[in-house]
């Protein structure tokens, strides 16, 4: 029921993903009734026995917060779905909904898979020659050490996934790049994925300006700089959108040139909303969920289904897990433990 | 000494800044003084009275430590650049060179000034509409709430004196902009701001995607999270040119479009390379330190020389102390005081 462009564009979305998924996958539309019936019926889905509806009375808000709404709106849309992936009635849940409402109630009903402590959002960006995985983009703000390590190693997994990369290279953002330098946490970072070893292909610590160059395909930092970045992107996108136009007003030669830039920009503003690149999953739950940006059309939902189905057929959620375990106990020595869990 | 273009673009930068500066200002090039009477003769000032030149006999390589470099090379330009600053002789000194040694030396040899715990970066960036000032962007990668608080003070002083505003608009950049979300340290600093009342004009919490919209004058942000973002932003734009370079090679209409959007482009990336913007100042020290792009060219150069020029007409450095004091005392209640400065 979430999204600015209201649920028909989600239905719309999801019939089109029809034509991408298995030919025995379901999927499950959750909110009201009456609502999904009349646009399922306009996207031509209704009755159609790879679709199902699932009546929720409610709807979570972008101003909900998430305690708050598990208390107060049991039957909310998200929080029904969420339940319906808790009891293994769907394989994988999808929305457009609030992303803290999302993180909090996924974290509280589906629980952190086992050795991860926080769930972090990936996002796909554009760079020189491709894609690259950057998380966390903003599932949890104050990632300590041991939560940028289990990032590592989940958004290499993801990687491998969603980019069909093998050995995805992965370096940790920072503020400089000798050892020693961006403080306390990156280098608590640094020596516990040096630790890993061959378990994952781990450049080094890298600065602002590395991660456009082509030269990494997972990029690792705290959500609350992940956050920050990923917006500010989005905001200068728009803003070298609008010098194109303004430009375009008063000079001749930028007029032809501005218009022919702008599906360029538009591309990549287009690119460097994660979520309408196929959706953003919140890695490190025992199940998968699937987060698209608020403002995606039809052709983004599409994306985020078949990224989400393709999760499932990498079997995402178990190569995570065991991942997950291994690095655990590389990293734990008797004297590195407890303070990396600070 | 410093700089990618060696030397010799300095000096030229200085002599163009000559024509900037006051008539009874003098311009003290400190370095090796044979290769520094070579390029001021080429640069046509040799001799020229409101030119001195000071011998320094080292200089601060880009891969040295500040505590290291203090200790084994006293005589490094940068160095007797900022003994001449802290003994008078100088009213104030503009590098190039090594920022991590400048903020580290800078800040042994001129100290914090009173009430200040640590100095920032402050760069100038565009937006849709004009430009503002962002800071920290990476003195001091581990900004505590009080240091929040204080680059907020000094940057608004700031951009009144270098972009001309009276009542500069103040962001406090961060996750989201509800009261409570972004972490602790966002929290006592935003609690912070609110006490200084008319002080500042203090619009409040700020997401990424509004600091290029043009609704902001001065954005505050922790230097690591300041400068991932301000190095990720001039990434960004190296890929949009090369983008525009590479379509422009196999369609026609993006041949022109492209060509015609590389000086926006172009123009974009030198101004967010903020000291190719006349320089960022490292704020809060006793004396005014400025602190230019290694890439800087004799344009941005002579820049720098002029907006630190300005900032001593406007008495920067006395009227951030006493708006400092002022701040102090407004938010240190007897409650408040203890655990903001943890």
């Amino acid at each position: 029921m979430g999204g600015d462009k209201g649920p028909a564009e989600v239905v719309r979305g999801a019939a089109n993903a029809l034509k991408d998924i298995g030919p025995s996958d379901t999927l499950i539309l959750v909110g009201e009734e009456k609502s999904l019936n009349t646009f399922a019926q306009k996207a031509g889905i209704l009755g159609n026995p790879r679709i199902a509806i699932r009546n929720a009375s409610d709807v979570i808000n972008m101003d909900d917060k998430p305690m708050q709404a598990l208390k107060s709106k049991k039957d909310a849309s998200m929080l029904v779905a969420l339940d319906m992936v808790k009891s293994g009635e769907a394989d994988a849940m999808f929305t457009t909904g609030n992303t803290k409402v999302l993180v909090g109630a996924g974290t509280v009903k589906l629980r952190p898979m086992a050795g991860v402590d926080r769930p972090a959002l990936a996002a796909i960006l554009p760079h020189m020659t491709g894609h690259f995985v950057l998380m966390d983009v903003g599932a949890n703000p104050e990632s300590a050490p041991v939560n940028l390590l289990h990032n590592a190693v989940m958004g290499s997994l993801y990687a491998q996934a969603a980019l069909g990369l093998e050995k995805p290279r992965l370096g940790l953002l920072t503020v400089g790049t000798e050892e020693g330098k961006g403080g306390d946490r990156i280098n608590r970072a640094h020596a516990m994925l040096k630790k890993l070893g061959t378990q994952i292909n781990y450049i080094g610590p890298v600065e602002g300006f590395d991660i456009f160059d082509g030269g990494l395909d997972v990029v690792i930092v705290d959500g609350f700089t992940g956050n920050i970045l990923l917006k500010s992107l989005e905001g200068i996108l728009y803003m070298l959108q609008g010098l194109v136009k303004e430009n375009a007003g008063y000079n001749p030669l930028y007029w032809v040139g501005g218009l022919a830039l702008l599906p360029i920009l538009s591309r990549m503003k287009h690119h460097l909303k994660p979520e309408q690149n196929g959706g953003a999953p919140l890695l490190g739950l025992s199940a998968l969920v699937m987060k698209a940006h608020a403002s995606s059309n039809h052709r983004a939902i599409r994306g985020a289904i078949r990224l989400g189905r393709e999760a499932l057929s990498h079997n995402l959620s178990v190569r995570l897990r065991e991942a997950i375990a291994c690095a655990n106990a590389l990293v734990s020595t008797p004297a590195a433990t407890p303070e990396n869990k600070e």
